[in-house]
């Protein structure tokens, strides 16, 4: 298209200077592009229990052309019926919001963005677990701010870690905004928030004056062998003092391919959020909302949640079967109770990274664990997603897996040394 | 949801503290909330010419559930055959552009913000037109991006005032990054950019070391009879330094309802902007870009447009020949060639947005001009839209205005003395 090429830096906000790719979407396209490649690489739900014929249904209804808006602009906030359904879904949840404090977002991951323009400015702090979900920290970090990583413990963030690391930073001089938290089968380890530490974690806030970012898109994904509703209650259905920002989202449960997600806030932060929406993309897809909407009120998504949750439970049961026959003692991980991940650790002198292109080579993927810790560790750590393979696939990719690892283990110069 | 409200302000960015609404989005608001308001206000396409049918066959075929990704995660840049059918229209438009040099955004709204993300820190200047898209205003404020307006002549751009705005920002000590410029039935003033201007501009932005943003979501829409689709080529077409990013949009020739436009750039920029939007979004809505796709692959938006021209053009005839009957020499215009918007100017002691709620009252509305201009004047101007209403709306509702002034100018105070 252009002759001369111009060198483009000269125009690039500091920002665009900065930025990096997300380690997860990477692979994705890795993925796609190798034959017979078995991916537990990105957090895909399964389009074989998508609910195909009832989204036909709704669709060709909407379309009959009777309803311009159903294809028309529409208010940034949201189609109302469809705010007034997620109302009913986070009362489910034990979370009381007002129509004026929610907000639909274009996938949750806008909602995480729009939060970090309206709280952040550069060189601000935001918390994140260690590790953390990669497309929160992506989106903080293109806005300029601080990431400071908390540990975890089994039953999650370590408290005491919190304190220490929001006193270090606030001693350096830095403000420190707000906590992203993803209680329920965190995305990457799986984890599970205890309820008492949910309890204390608002305690805290409240003391050292900060807000919480509540990012809850597999809550409803619980598996009943070791996890039960109760288990999952949200930190925002505690929330006396208003300082916590709830997402939430249909894309685990209905189809991320509609983008459509949620948020409940404080409305006077609901709207300052709705005006940074608004220069974002005006609204969220209007076809998408009617369909969600018409799918929550003839109760196709409460109706299939049983159905998803022992679906994802299976597969969960298959990988972890599959590794513990395959790879024995090399490998451990906590095990999930809900949703699409499995932290895997290897022994100290696997580097995932270095692996990775070892693993592709003999068709199998998955995240790098170093992706999802802003503080440089995570070398021998693994993200295994087993949303998406059928079971067959996942102890084929297991087995897979294994030989890579154990051929990582009998290199000769295998590297000893991390930061 | 919370019994002690906390003050939000010390949590926000400097952005968020500073941000306000757009007018536009406003009075769409207050348009559905009044009985039988007819409203001049959004920019709305008319439904009725929506290709429902089409849609309705489309999406049954689409969500047959044979397909996964039409409802899954998918490539941020896009799905691969609607950026191969995005290349085809851009070559019907004479723009050669690599499958490199394409991405697919969330609406138009999404590709003005990103560019902004990409180019601009805050306190940088972008370059506007008196008046522009207060959508485009919005997004580049909330980024703190400085903004600096262009007059325009009956021909587009006033170069001469384009050279003093960048030579007195540029003397200030200010970074001027790009004009952002909707060549083709500018929203609002419906102007036209003439082919000399066009080319004019190309040089002068390589002279300037400019960049442009060439904004372009009503180019298929010029009216046979002023204009011709020569008088429409795109700035991008003749681009031989790769100076222009090119965004373009199906939101008013196929639906708003789904939101899928693109853009064109120079491949290092759309690298950028890909990061970016990855953290905004992760992807546009699946289904939308599946049924945009199809529907081009079946010559529905080709086959289409010469209804839409006709469509398009009665309106803006029968507003016309409305005002003309009932304002006669109250008001003045500049003949729209195409796309939406007439552009009025009525008599210096008007005051529109003064007015505004007094027009409410007769049940019609119209964007009070003071919305489109970053340098506060505009008073006496007003956007009316005719693309949504019918032939009687526009009829009636030009009576209702026309009361409103009638009554406007003989207000014993009216106020005269305007900044």
């Amino acid at each position: 298209m252009s002759d001369i090429m111009i060198n483009y830096d000269r125009f690039l906000s500091k920002a665009a200077l900065k930025s990096q790719g997300s380690a997860i979407r990477k692979m994705g396209v890795m993925a796609v592009r190798v034959p017979d490649m078995i991916s537990f690489a990105p957090g895909y739900p399964d389009p074989a229990a998508y609910a195909w014929d009832e989204f036909r249904e709704i669709t060709a209804r909407l379309l009959d052309g009777h309803q311009g808006s159903v294809l028309q602009y529409g208010p940034t906030r949201g189609h109302k019926p469809l705010i007034e359904a997620c109302m009913e879904i986070l009362e489910g949840r034990g979370i009381r919001a007002a129509f004026e404090e929610l907000m639909i977002t274009t996938g949750s991951q806008q909602g995480i963005e729009l939060v970090g323009k309206v709280l952040l400015d550069p060189g601000d702090v935001v918390l994140v677990e260690l590790p953390a979900y990669t497309g929160a920290i992506s989106a903080f970090r293109n806005l300029g701010a601080s990431l400071a990583g908390v540990r975890q413990e089994a039953d999650g963030i370590d408290l005491e870690d919190l304190d220490r690391v929001v006193s270090r930073e606030r001693a350096a001089g830095r403000a420190v905004r707000f906590l992203y938290v993803v209680p329920n089968f965190q995305n990457p380890t799986g984890l599970l928030l205890s309820l008492a530490k949910r309890k204390a974690l608002l305690e805290y806030a409240s003391r050292a004056d900060l807000l919480i970012v509540e990012d809850d898109p597999y809550g409803a994904l619980y598996f009943d062998d070791t996890a039960t509703a109760a288990d999952t209650r949200p930190m925002k259905a505690d929330d006396t003092e208003g300082r916590v920002i709830y997402l939430s989202s249909f894309s685990k449960t209905l189809a991320p391919g509609f983008r459509v997600a949620w948020l409940a806030a404080p409305e006077p932060l609901v709207s300052k959020l709705e005006l940074f929406k608004q220069t974002e993309d005006l609204m969220s897809p209007a076809l998408d909302q009617h369909v969600i909407c018409e799918a929550h009120r003839r109760g196709v998504l409460m109706g299939r949640l049983p159905m998803l949750r022992r679906f994802y439970q299976e597969k969960r049961t298959v990988m972890q079967d599959a590794l513990r026959a395959k790879l024995g003692d090399l490998v451990s991980w906590p095990e999930p109770k809900g949703g699409f991940f499995l932290w895997a650790t290897l022994p100290d002198q696997v580097d995932c990274d270095a692996m990775l292109v070892r693993a592709v080579d003999q068709r199998v993927i998955y995240v790098a664990g170093s992706a999802f810790y802003v503080d440089g560790t995570g070398h021998n750590r693994m993200r295994l997603s087993f949303s998406l393979p059928s079971h067959e696939k996942i102890v084929e990719g297991v087995a897979r897996l294994t030989a890579v690892v154990q051929a990582e283990l009998s290199r000769p110069t295998a590297p000893a040394v991390h930061a």
